[in-house]
């Protein structure tokens, strides 16, 4: 590889960051419709055929833009968690970071899951499936730290990991549908009142000891 | 009015209705936006101008459309409880009914609310306000019922209604979304089983008394 090509190829990923930094805000209040190559363009001050050598279709641009938010979504919510110790405590941070992605805002427009899950979940094909995987991550890493709390005795006995996750995941998620579409800010308090509670009638003894005191 | 203005008035209500109808099933699994008047006058086989001369914009037609889809959810899901003692054992049937409501796909494209609300969560007007009216009016319906079990001893001191009830709707709200993306079957069942536990410890020794066992 010359040095020029190197310089253009480094040139060229700066402008496709940009391109689905752009798109990633957008979608999250607007959904991933929204995202017309023209439009961006014009935003962007390119050529719409300069955008399209970095995509080549919507559903490319699309699907590389699920990609940057699971990015984003991994930096805000999960990266900090990695060297915790696996099992409830760190549930219980990821369920914390959530609640702290939403208020801090992280997308413009609340969740960016939530909002284009509700936008593909009936339209089969490509990006419905990346959301969907994207979503099943999220579920399976709290479900794994569920079931090693529970192999690790963290839990109450007769708890059961997959329905722990079920009620705590479904707290956080009516938390940021409230926050968005009723601008109910109380909402955050209720499901930080509602992780703790579940949190804690989970925990044994063994469990309550690594909970976070007064955390979501 | 004469009689021939009486037909063709009540003619001109039918129609109106199959456009609603058709309109509320077609936004339910695309969205609201998806109601171009174009498109819709094609499937029903009427010509624009005859579709605009019963609406006269998109967002009218989006108005009617959230008025019928409520009006839907009123009989699948309320009506029977009006007749019930109001309290605890209402809560819980309005909830069993929401389950059904999914479980039975009253729309094909799972709750016409959930969908719509994602859709316009980030966009103020008239058509946003109408969706967050409806959803105010269901979490009221709710936490009226919890308030009437509280006032009444049906609850376990310490028990605030309000809290309650997020915690019931987000069971509810997250069994539709896992249902629609992931084609989760078994999340009702989770839905139910949340659902049954957290009516079940909230209850006083007279709220237990009007649970319905094995009920969602």
């Amino acid at each position: 590889m010359s040095a020029t090509s190197g310089v253009r190829s480094h040139q060229g990923e700066n402008t496709r960051n940009r391109i689905v930094h752009f798109a990633m805000n957008l979608a999250s209040r607007h959904g991933l419709d929204a995202l017309s190559i023209g439009e961006l363009a014009k935003e962007l001050g390119m050529s719409k055929s300069g955008l399209f050598a970095h995509f080549g279709s919507k559903e490319e641009l699309q699907i590389a833009t699920i990609e940057a938010a699971e990015e984003t979504f991994g930096c805000a919510i999960i990266e900090s968690t990695l060297e915790m110790p696996e099992g409830l405590g760190q549930l219980q941070a990821l369920l914390t970071n959530y609640l702290g992605y939403l208020e801090n805002s992280v997308f413009p427009g609340g969740c960016f899951f939530a909002a284009v899950a509700a936008e593909f979940d009936d339209r089969p094909g490509r990006v419905r499936d990346r959301i969907a995987l994207s979503m099943r991550k999220w579920r399976g890493l709290l479900e794994r730290q569920a079931t090693i709390a529970h192999q690790n005795g963290q839990l109450r006995e007769g708890v059961d990991p997959v329905q722990l996750v079920f009620e705590l995941k479904a707290f956080t998620h009516e938390a940021n549908f409230n926050l968005r579409l009723l601008e109910d800010q109380g909402v955050t308090q209720h499901a930080k009142v509602a992780i703790r509670s579940a949190l804690k009638a989970a925990a044994s003894e063994a469990g309550a000891s690594v909970l976070q005191v007064g955390a979501g």
